[in-house]
């Protein structure tokens, strides 16, 4: 190999990929404290040379480090050293292999004490009572006790708190292998206002946006409020069908796609890359943008996830779009669009036409709470948290519900599983009565105090889907368990 | 008079108008300690059956009485006396007439030390630097710390959040006269995401929207951007003309005409009750709704504001917008509607369409805020601080400018006022080139550091008005005196 960064030695030969070994051999490091707590990385850049692999190796690297709490980012300073507990540094030679850290089980008041918290097994809700307040309150009462202009709207560019802009460049990067500089990022009052300023920057009225068949239901609204056609686009396993795409008929032209490649919404499937390649090369010949909503990315239970849509794209074509609500919570309201370096000026041109909507009040807040490395911390504990929970519904599921549902395999991210129903089941729901099998499932549910969702929601005609939408992420292993012993008891009553 | 309440006795023949002698009257009882600290008034309603006046007279009343600190409102339960200093409490017999408390003069940092802080005299600015910044970030904090799931976006309704809503209803009956359920209160994404949200719920593409002329710029792109139709209307010293709105012709209909009619924007100029009238009656007959833009109203200097368009209406015709960013800063982006009860659902229809975009982080601290009364304090000060400054500016304006600008009388209420230039200097700037005459001059303003509006840039075709709106808000009266000065030298330099 080229260079070496402290002993490091990597062999393009071996086994592990080299990313693998580049992240052991670091973690060997620091766990031997040869990088001591507080010392400065070299930038991916610095070290890809240094090494003579590629930036995306290291990153790769520098992902899982972060991911597992060794390193942590800094505002405009790269890569540090965390502070770790003494027991698990090791003075020489022979690093334990760190078992996975079992999910501390969360001491949290049952979800029935907690006022308008929805019943479980509610899809897509992130489990507020984990929330760190403590130290998120502890950042925001900082940025506000002698509030810079940056919390009272001065300073602040149409695009929202330079400092917030940076941290989520360096987020980007590190997480999703996106490669934006802060001047790209724009702040938003959530998903939705993303989704509605790119619909403004980019389609006119009768003007064609592809949505995927099942999908997200609302994002249909949006574009029929600017006066947009949504044209649903079918999906299979790998995410939006190109056949689909290419078979699409539209008098005026299509100017954007929405989609789902990390995690398809509601379904969980991922686009695989040539899909993915194909999706760019698409909006190349359209002269189309594609809108990747990557909505719950963060929470990933295992591997490296497929490079972001937007970390292919070299055409810019593609537009990212992020959110706080699966971190923080939904109430929360921001989000964030990374937009390539050429469509800049147009969503700047329609921010500055009539105002931005996303407050200030808790930007600079956030920017040192990512700063800081308190967001990748929650991120990393919700992560163990999440993925336990999921084994427990898996399990839940099999134990009571498998007679009726086809239970899912584990899903490497998200915050729900999708359950179909077993034929019989299909069959005297049908019988039933003219309402969805899966809608009637979710109706009963929500009288007996469990909350799913029917994926027959999620579709138009003429896809016809049936299954049921089960969370896991918001209830702890009791909750989902006693959750699955009622709904059981609904299935038994529906057979 | 019908009633009486602890020798409360009022003369309608007397000079002075009912609601002075009932507001003297009760701050004599709270003096004299008949009306203890942490006492609860009677609801308006029922002080006024029981004195046998109209409502309005009270509210008129206790409204003077919460200005001037006497009384404060609480969450839920009506108005309670305010704690107040042992000196300024009589023990019995005559009532000290307070003379009207000085400013205290703030200790406050240089303007230029503030970073991203626009230079003197921008107008429209608060002052952020009196803001009260330790007390909100202690609520901000308490809110969060053990964060419930109003904050984290449960137990919300799409308009908000319930106790905010509350607060609201009561700020506006007290502060306004107007009488609304928080059902009809709808918390926004600042002022802006108010005025497009009213277009969603109102304004069909092609159709016509009515605009005062000059006005507020960025409504224009607001309204186009949502596919109506912007009409420009006259406005006169009496704000929109009612029969500039007569002679509008547009193919289409015109479903909502947006005014200012508390404080034109930019002139200043109050709406009287007659043409309140008019424009209800003619919104009546157009089947048309009026968005009544409250932006300033908080700052009023002296008497009683004419009761809102909002507290006139019994026609369902009116909706009242109002927003924090001249009370808190404008980085805080929160806003709010009140509605007529008629319109409710279709506000609601469209939220839930495509989800609200106000963050509830703020929402429940806010509420806090309003119920301790902290927000009025702040508001009180700042009204006392604001009226000083604008004398101080008026001042500054006579003694360095007069040969230029025609120095306005003091305002009521606001910001900013307006001074017109002298006919010489109209000629010879008209000379000077094609540039107007206003715009000139805030050109040149600019470069030497001093931050005022060209009134001509918020004027359409054909209305060509001249004048530079001058801000005293967000300045100390030595940072006015040391602006008019420099700007004595630019109008100089002109002549």
């Amino acid at each position: 190999m080229g260079g070496a960064w402290i002993g490091v030695s990597l062999d393009p030969q071996a086994d592990a990929p080299v990313y693998v070994q580049l992240y052991e051999q670091l973690r060997d490091l620091i766990l031997r404290r040869v990088l001591r707590r507080e010392e400065r990385l070299p930038s991916s850049r610095l070290m890809a040379a240094e090494l003579g692999v590629s930036r995306a190796t290291v990153i790769a690297a520098y992902d899982q480090l972060v991911g597992e709490g060794y390193i942590a980012g800094r505002a405009g300073s790269g890569m540090y050293v965390c502070p770790l507990p003494e027991e698990t540094l090791t003075v020489s030679g022979a690093v334990p292999r760190p078992a996975p850290a079992p999910a501390t089980p969360p001491r949290v008041r049952p979800w029935e004490e907690v006022p308008g918290w929805p019943p479980p097994l509610q899809p897509g809700e992130p489990d507020c009572r984990l929330f760190p307040a403590a130290e998120w309150s502890r950042a925001l009462a900082g940025s506000w006790r002698r509030p810079s202009p940056r919390v009272l709207g001065h300073g602040e560019t149409v695009f929202g708190d330079p400092a917030l802009q940076q941290a989520l460049a360096r987020h980007l990067q590190v997480w999703r292998g996106i490669d934006v500089t802060p001047d790209q990022i724009i702040i938003t009052a959530g998903a939705g206002d993303g989704i509605d300023l790119t619909l403004r920057a980019f389609v006119g009225p009768g003007e064609g946006v592809v949505l995927e068949n099942p999908g997200y239901a609302p994002a249909r609204n949006m574009v029929t409020d600017r006066g947009g056609v949504p044209l649903d686009c079918p999906v299979d396993s790998s995410g939006l069908c190109l056949e689909g795409l290419a078979a699409l008929r539209w008098a005026a032209p299509v100017r954007l796609a929405m989609v789902t490649p990390s995690r398809h919404y509601p379904l969980g499937y991922t686009m695989p890359l040539p899909r993915r390649l194909g999706l760019i090369d698409w909006a190349r010949q359209q002269g189309a943008m594609v809108l990747e909503d990557d909505y719950d990315s963060e929470f990933r239970y295992g591997g490296r996830p497929l490079a972001a849509l937007a970390s292919l794209d070299h055409g810019a074509r593609v537009i990212y779009l992020g959110s706080f609500s699966k971190v923080f919570a939904s109430g929360v309201r921001l989000g964030y669009l990374a937009v390539p370096l050429a469509s800049v000026e147009r969503y700047r041109a329609c921010l500055q036409a009539t105002g931005p909507r996303a407050s200030l009040a808790l930007q600079p807040a956030l920017a040192d709470f990512m700063d800081s490395g308190a967001y990748a911390r929650h991120l990393r504990r919700m992560r163990r948290v999440y993925a336990d929970r999921q084994g427990v519904l898996l399990q839940a599921l099999q134990e009571h519900c498998a007679d009726w549902l086809t239970v899912p395999e584990v899903q490497p991210s998200g915050m729900h599983v999708v359950a179909r129903l077993s034929d019989r089941l299909m069959q005297r729901l049908i019988q039933a009565g003219p309402v969805p099998p899966d809608q009637q499932i979710a109706d009963r549910c929500r009288t007996a105090g469990v909350s799913v969702r029917a994926l027959s929601g999620y579709c138009r005609k003429p896809v016809r889907e049936s299954g049921i939408l089960i969370g896991f992420a918001a209830y702890t292993p009791q909750e989902i368990r006693s959750a699955a012993v009622k709904l059981r008891m609904i299935l038994l009553s529906l057979d």
